[in-house]
């Protein structure tokens, strides 16, 4: 198994998940070894939730999971990257395709695209 | 001053800096309020140094500043995107244009790419 650096974050390294296609960036979240062994043995992004304390395979509720096409790791072995395809197009709890989509104009935060879903209904309770 | 939340990492945000061209990630660092006020004012991409403790303009050393093209903050405000300008075309300290240039292939990291720049000539000591 390929031995990351989890000792400077207390037990965690950020993991980055990229469009496979686009380029874009999706999201960031976090990666312990269990999480890091998951994704690299099932080929699904796995994280580890800090708020829930627990392993957190994205889109196992939502349905949009995110197929890992190809891992980079960085040069001092503490930072992941993944290369996804975004099963749903959208990567973000809130419907958007990227995490990403406040862009800085001047003190302000404007909102850049619009939903691919609505969060209402994919997260039925 | 847009407000982030630095409360969930201590002090910190992980900042992503993609090539604001190709679309490539450069690298992941960590910023404080200050790196993060500097990146505003400046235009120049600012992290903060865990290691040293202190700020970070990025390419002081070496030249190899990153231009702050465009800045994106994610959707629970713990997280910035830099689209950056990468002087000199490598943003790893290795010469490599990415931090992100090993790859995992099976059980092992394969090199990815050339180095852009000699370290030693760069970072003449």
């Amino acid at each position: 198994m390929i031995e990351l650096n989890f000792e400077k974050m207390g037990g965690l390294v950020p993991a980055i998940a990229q469009d496979a296609s686009s380029g874009d960036v999706l999201m960031l979240a976090f990666m312990n070894r269990q999480a890091w062994e998951e994704t690299l043995k099932t080929g699904m992004a796995t994280y580890y939730s800090r708020t829930r304390d627990s392993l957190w395979v994205k889109g196992l509720t939502s349905g949009h999971v995110q197929q890992v096409r190809e891992i980079r790791v960085d040069c001092d072995n503490d930072t992941v990257l993944l290369k996804v395809d975004q099963v749903g197009g959208a990567a973000c709890h809130t419907g958007y395709a990227s995490c990403f989509y406040q862009k800085v104009e001047g003190e302000e935060l404007v909102t850049v695209g619009t939903p691919v879903f609505d969060p209402k209904e994919v997260y039925k309770k």
